[in-house]
C-alpha cells in the first residue's frame, strides 16, 4: 500500500509500506478520502517540525472503510463505511476524570502526534470511528470531521433559535460555522475579506459584510435594532476580528473563540466587563459532535459540493498543497488515497 | 441639610441644601454611612469629569433610615433600615427586554450619572432600595454595596462546592469576592504583591501567594494536582494579572473579569482554545446579589472589622479622600453623613 510521508520543508515522499496488522481494540481501515486542514498547511509550511517531525504520515479529516478488525473490537465490522475522531486521550488527567477528553491534558492528535490518514490504509484504535451510512458519498463524508469542528463550536455558544450571529472569517470553518449556525435557528451574517469566498457565502445564502467597505460591528448593530449579535464566531485569527468580536456583540453576548491566535492579541476587556459578554475557548470536537456533524453531511444541511474546490490522487499530494496553498480561490482539497 | 459636592481636581464643597420632597416612587432616606469606592477616588482624580461633572454628590456605597416616601410606594416604610442598589435602567432597549437590567444599554448609575449618597439626606427611587435588619450595625452595612458587587461576580462564575479558586487582587473588593467565594464552598487563595494586603488575607484566613515572589501559575497548578484553578477572579487591573488569569486556569476554566482595564492588554487568546478556557465579564449587581449580600454581612461571614479601616464626618470627606488616595494600608473608608 501507499504512503505519504510529510518529509519536511514543503516536500512529500510516497512509499510502499506493509499494511499493519489491527491489534486488539485497534481496526485497520482503507482511507477513500482525505482532506487537507489548515493545520496541515501548517505542518506543510515546517511549522510544526518540532511537533510532528519530518517523516509522518499527517491528514485527519478522512472517510474510509473498516477493512479488518482487532480482537474484542465492537461496534463496526470490515465493509462498515466510517470516519474517524482522531483524538486519543490518556483517560487519567484531571480533565479526563470530569468527562473534558478531547481537551485532555495528554491528547495526542491523530494525524500530528501519530501516523494520520494520508495512506491507503490506517491501523488505528477503534474506538476512534463513527459508522456512516453504508449508500453515502465518500468524498461528502470527508467534510465530516470539520464539520464536527463547526458543530463543537456552535454548541458552546449555546446558540437559541432567532439569534442574530456573526462569523468572522468566510474560509471553509467559517461557512461550515456559518451553516451549522444556520441549522441551530440562527440569523446568520459572515464577515469575510475576499471577494471570491464573500461569493461562496452569498452562494450560500448568507447575507455577508466585507471590512474593507464597511464597519463590520456598525452594521450588525444597525441590522440588529440596536441590540448587536448574540453570538460571535471569531475563525479569521486577524487583529480586526479580535476588533470586532468585542464591538459587534450584543450585552451578554457570546463570543466563541474558533481560531487559533500565536500571537497574543490587544482584546477590549472593557468590553467584557461593560456588556458582560463571555468568551468561549472551543477546541476539536466531542463524540456527539461527531453524531450532529454526520447527520447534517447526510441530510445535506452541509453544501459539501460547493465546498470541495479540488480532489487529487494520494501520488499527487504534493501537487495539491501546492495547489492549495494561498491559492485566493480554493476552499476544501482533497487528497483520494484509494 | 449638608450634601458634599466634588468640585473638580481633588475637592469638595460642603453646602447647606434643602431635602428634596420625595415624588411619587421616590424615597428620602437619611444616609447613615457611604463607602468609598475606586470608582469614587477616579471621579477625585478628574478621571470621570465629563460623565459626572465638577458639581454633583457622589457616592453610592451606603446605608440609610427611610425618613419619607412619596406617593404608591410599597415594601418600604419611614424608620426602615435600607441599602441603595444604585441602578436606573430604562426597560425599554434591548438588553432590559431580555431580563438583563442591570446592565441595561442605557443604564444611569446614581452617584454618578446622577446625584449621590454623600449628603444627609437623599430622595431617589424607591425601587433602588432593600431593607435590612432593623438591629444590624450601620457601618457594617454600608459594606452590602461592594459585598453585592462580589456576590454577582461569584454568580457568574458558577463557582461549585470543593472548586479551586485565585483571586487575583487583593484589595476591598478582591478580599470581598474571596469571602463570599469561600462562603460558597471554593477552596480560595490570593495573589498580591502589597505585603499589608496580604497580611489581612491571611488574617482573614486565606491562603496567598505574593508574585513577586512565586510564579503564581506554577504554585496553583502545585498545589492543586496538575489541574489549576476551577475559577479564577480578575481583580488587579494589571497586565501581569492578565497573564496569570489564563496561565492559572484548568481545562475549561472560568475567568471573571472583574477589573476594569482602560488600556486593551495583550490576552493568550491561544490558551482560551487550548485549554477551552472561558472569560465572562461581570458589572454591577442583580437584585438577587442584594438579598445575597445582605444575608452573608448580616450572617458574618463579611469581617466588615477588618475590612474597615477608615470613618470620617461628612464635614471631613476631603481629608478621608486624601487619607485614603494611594494608602498602601488603608482598605475601606467610610464617610459618616448623619
Amino acid at each position: 500500500m501507499k504512503a505519504a510521508y510529510y518529509s519536511g520543508n514543503q516536500s512529500f515522499t510516497i512509499r510502499e509500506d506493509q499494511p499493519k496488522e489491527p491489534q486488539a481494540g485497534e481496526a485497520r481501515i482503507k482511507i477513500a478520502y482525505c482532506g487537507i486542514c489548515g493545520t496541515d498547511l501548517h505542518v506543510y509550511h515546517g511549522a510544526m517540525d518540532a511537533r510532528v517531525t519530518t517523516n509522518r504520515v499527517i491528514g485527519h479529516e478522512c472517510s474510509a472503510v473498516v477493512d479488518a478488525v482487532g480482537a474484542g473490537v465492537v461496534g463496526v465490522a470490515p465493509g462498515d463505511q466510517v470516519v474517524v475522531r482522531p483524538l486519543k486521550h490518556c483517560g487519567e488527567c484531571p480533565a479526563c476524570r470530569k468527562g473534558y477528553v478531547h481537551v485532555c491534558q495528554n491528547l495526542k492528535f491523530l494525524g500530528l502526534d501519530t501516523e494520520g490518514a494520508m495512506q491507503q490504509m490506517w491501523t488505528l484504535p477503534a474506538h476512534t470511528l463513527h459508522k456512516v451510512p453504508s449508500d453515502m458519498r465518500l468524498d461528502h463524508a470527508a467534510l465530516i470531521e470539520p464539520t464536527a469542528v463547526a458543530c463543537h463550536d456552535v454548541a458552546r455558544s449555546r446558540l437559541q433559535p432567532g439569534e442574530d450571529v456573526l462569523v468572522i472569517g468566510g474560509g471553509p470553518i467559517g461557512l461550515l460555522v456559518a451553516m451549522v449556525a444556520r441549522q441551530a435557528g440562527g440569523n446568520v451574517v459572515i464577515s469575510e475579506v475576499s471577494d471570491y469566498r464573500l461569493s461562496v457565502a452569498e452562494k450560500l445564502g448568507f447575507k455577508t459584510l466585507n471590512p474593507t467597505k464597511v464597519n463590520v460591528a456598525e452594521a450588525v448593530w444597525k441590522m440588529t435594532g440596536n441590540k448587536g449579535a448574540e453570538v460571535v464566531f471569531e475563525v479569521s485569527g486577524s487583529r480586526p476580528g479580535i476588533e470586532t468580536m468585542t464591538e459587534a456583540a450584543a450585552v451578554r453576548g457570546r463570543i466563541v473563540m474558533v481560531a487559533i491566535h500565536g500571537k497574543k492579541p490587544e482584546v477590549d476587556m472593557f468590553k467584557f466587563f461593560w456588556r458582560e459578554l463571555e468568551l468561549l475557548g472551543a477546541r476539536v470536537y466531542e463524540a456527539r459532535d461527531y453524531e450532529k456533524a454526520i447527520e447534517l453531511v447526510v441530510s445535506g444541511a452541509i453544501d459539501c459540493k460547493t465546498l470541495i474546490t479540488d480532489i487529487q490522487e494520494l501520488e499527487d499530494i504534493a501537487k495539491a498543497f501546492k495547489a492549495l496553498d494561498g491559492n485566493a480561490t480554493a476552499m476544501k482539497s482533497l487528497i483520494k488515497c484509494s
